[in-house]
């Protein structure tokens, strides 16, 4: 059902790009071998064990864009081939090629030079390979799906790479408490696909699930598009298991949902980007699967007016609101020029995505389409649409879900991810657009309002320092005066260690790198992220 | 309302203790300065600033009834007193009476001979406590309502005992937002008024609430009675001001939701019981007040029907279901006997609370009643009555909640508190019973069902070495082998530091005493806690 509410308008709702629903559709089943990534549409170049980079513009070795020194670890030997090749025989790869997709990040925006990559299956094997790295002193980079945004999955320089591709077994689930355990290499719209099909689903969404691994989103505290409902990882994450750099196995993967039995371990590793330790298996609590989902699709008139639709939302949705996402009248325009799709309300200045997951449609719906009258009947929103079944629910959350693809067929893009006030959420957005002009082709806003997620990006036809140096350190500075978070979900990686400061006063800057010489004194995990080098 | 079910027997519903609703009802408002504990009726002995033993029997030292070497810290001396007057003058304590009532536990079971207590009010006064003590190698232990289970909150020699009894402030709510920063010594009772007169609701609840400091709670990782809902405090926490064992004030106080700046350093503190740091100030997300408020209070043959019924209702009531707590007879049996509440319903070998919290009270009355007429018709209840109006709700909460102090009334009491897969969860207590035979008053088991935690209990006239030495080690290693936890949340403190190998691996266990080292060099912040000392 797409319920339409005023003006009638469901003539729009057309889905012109074949290619969209991939995303939502292919991919290996859980416990497949996997040798390629699924959810090619929005990913130009990933770690698929061939080229493809025919007809892409070379992407610059990342120490000639940016200043960085290599640090001195060994390089890697025939001799440390053959001893990799001992441990995982077969899965030792130094074709260029394949090297190729692995060293470069999906954002095509940096490029380091790695010479071997390997595919380990099981933590013994990852166990191993550190031990040997270890000794060695040898920089490894673990990757996942390679889908990060701040180039924190591919190396600087010569690293190892060390993938999870093959690490991608569910080890067990528990039909009951819904407790998945699994490897950290499976794909999490695989796992997706098989919790369902036990009627629960993942506590996390986001729109890379077609290539991401449960690992790197545990590696990297992945928040996305059920946050809003289930919360963090820090909090359904039950156990894991890491290697840590030397090579020791840390066991901590239980399925208890409260364990105080000493300091909680897991978390050190949760949101550490790798720098601490390698995840090779993740326990995680999985919600039951929402009898009824409804998505609204509404355009709304102005910001205040999309903050008070959010109360208005919270207030009379209560327990079943599961998202309230926004973008803005120019993500849509970029959807719709790069993919196609047809926006199905009003051109509005705004737009927002609501959710509600509940376990009785009936009450759900009228719950929502009460939401909707009101905010209707108030002004608020000018135009709306709701949709119960799940392919119009899909094509609904395509609009938001695609931005980001969109958004990379623009152009060169500048990506900040802020933590802010909800009050404030969009001034910058507004701010930027003046302090640029049009250097910039495009400055958007969107994101997770529920969770105070503002997605600020800005398109430019190429690459330009002059560009750079008008948001940088501007866009920090503006974040840090407003208390704000310089990277709400996507982590620091190499791109933002620098601005950690930002964020986190000298005192945590000074105890994270204490803490990162605790665990890894050679400093081999993915060295030149997270942290700032010390001074 | 109560709409009670078949069979009717409304006028068993009495409530013949008149001191039982204090715990909800009497404490300081927040902000006001305390000296005094509320929740008197069930903390025969705890820390209020005015000796409360007579006519008590004397507590054990704890170095003599268990083996504990003090370690080679400095005492306490005149200049150490002068240096703490100069920082905190007229807050410190050092009269025997006053000093008692702080060295003693409150189930009474452990006993320190600590010579001063410090009351300071903000962080910058215990950050120069803390200067103070890490120069002069004084042992400091943390304390906020000494309200803990497991000997965490009490010195186990003459360490300085430092109170957040004064600590009390709100310092902002966000009343879109919901999120509120105070600090660690506010109690959590009075931060549940404040919030629910803004139309929140604190993320946790517990027996112990109107004693218990939200610092406290924080540093034990607290479960509770909202956990099924809301999570742990390792999600709804968001931020955390901590003093460091040598003084340094870290601050990560923010008041985002989503924040992956570098590692998430606030987990470290959260359940390491004072070990790594002292919480002074907590910045935690409250969920919105819940409009309808339902409680079923229900009888079951055997525990498999338990199950069941927690399966039913996990299925049919979905988000609502905000509690599933169960509890046997012999638990009602005390609860009567010792505090002379009635059995609302005919009495069975098993009860369970269900709690619905929705936002509309007519969808979540009609969702409850169909669940209590499902498991009524299909056998898995024999009796139930159900409750909507607030003193309704609480009483019916009230059998459940008072079942420690009916415990601490009947005896000397062992405490288990263990998690275990809920298939499992009350063999334990079979078994026990057969085990320990009439060397046990009583062998209880109650506890979050939900959650998967039990609180396993035995009662006997008194302490006895005998009746120790058949629990223990038997009740960790059945534990053990079910791959549970020894402490679901409890915490390990003082009596259960030993025990952590049954649930961590040695790796784990190593690692935990290197952070440790790291954050405490010199141990001095509750020492003889949590860890076990090293080899």
């Amino acid at each position: 059902m797409v319920l339409h509410l005023v003006p009638r308008c469901s003539a729009r709702l057309l889905w012109a790009s074949p290619g969209w629903r991939r995303t939502y559709t292919q991919g290996a089943s859980v416990g497949q071998k996997r040798l390629g990534c699924p959810g090619d549409t929005y990913r130009p170049l990933a770690c698929r064990g061939h080229s493809s980079v025919s007809g892409s513009p070379e992407v610059m070795l990342t120490p000639e864009r940016y200043p960085v020194q290599r640090l001195p670890f060994s390089t890697v030997s025939e001799e440390d081939l053959a001893a990799f090749e001992r441990i995982i025989p077969g899965r030792v790869i130094t074709d260029p090629e394949q090297l190729e997709a692995c060293n470069v990040d999906w954002l095509r925006a940096l490029r380091g030079c790695s010479k071997v990559l390997l595919r380990p299956q099981t933590s013994e094997e990852v166990s191993q390979i550190l031990r040997h790295c270890h000794k060695r002193n040898l920089a490894v980079n673990p990757q996942g799906g390679n889908t990060g945004m701040v180039g924190g999955s591919v190396p600087v320089f010569d690293e190892v790479i060390l993938s999870t591709a093959l690490m991608n077994q569910v080890i067990s689930f528990h039909d009951v408490s819904g407790i998945l355990v699994c490897q950290a290499g499976c794909v999490l719209e695989e796992l997706s696909h098989y919790v369902q099909e036990r009627d629960f689903i993942m506590p996390l969404d986001l729109g890379a699930k077609g290539s991401c691994h449960i690992g790197g989103n545990v590696a990297t505290n992945a928040g996305g598009l059920r946050f809003l409902r289930y919360g963090s990882l820090r909090g359904t994450v039950l156990g894991l298991e890491v290697v840590l750099a030397d090579g020791t196995i840390l066991n901590c993967l239980t399925s208890l949902r409260k364990d105080n039995t000493g300091y909680d371990l897991k978390q050190l590793f949760i949101g550490s980007e790798g720098t601490l330790g390698i995840i090779t298996a993740v326990s995680i609590l999985c919600p039951p699967r929402p009898k009824a989902v409804n998505v609204a699709f509404l355009g709304c008139p102005g910001f205040t007016e999309v903050l008070q639709t959010f109360s208005t939302c919270k207030g009379m949705l209560g327990e079943i609101l599961s998202a309230f996402e926004f973008m803005d009248s120019e993500c849509m325009q970029l959807v719709g020029q790069h993919l196609h799709l047809t926006n199905p309300v009003q051109e509005s200045p705004f737009y927002v995505l609501v959710e509600t997951s509940g376990s009785r449609a009936g009450h759900d719906s009228e719950k929502l389409t009460n939401v909707l009258e009101k905010v209707l009947n108030s002004g608020l929103v000018s135009d709306g649409t709701m949709a119960t079944d799940q392919r119009k629910v899909q094509m609904l959350w395509a609009l938001r879900e695609r931005i980001t693809e969109a958004l990379s067929r623009d152009g060169y893009v500048f990506k900040y991810d802020i933590s802010l006030p909800v009050e404030r959420l969009y001034d910058l957005v507004i701010d930027l657009r003046t302090r640029l002009g049009p250097r910039a082709k495009h400055v958007v806003g969107y994101g997770h309002l529920g969770d105070g997620n503002l997605h600020l990006n800005v398109t430019a036809e190429a690459f330009s320092q002059e560009l750079l140096t008008a948001l940088e350190p501007y866009v920090y500075a503006w974040t840090a005066e407003q208390r704000g978070s310089v990277s709400a979900e996507h982590g620091l990686g190499f791109k933002k260690k620098n601005v950690l400061g930002y964020s986190k006063p000298p005192v945590a800057v000074k105890l994270m790198q204490q803490l990162k010489a605790l665990l890894d004194p050679k400093g081999i995990l993915n060295p030149y992220k997270t942290l700032p080098a010390q001074a």
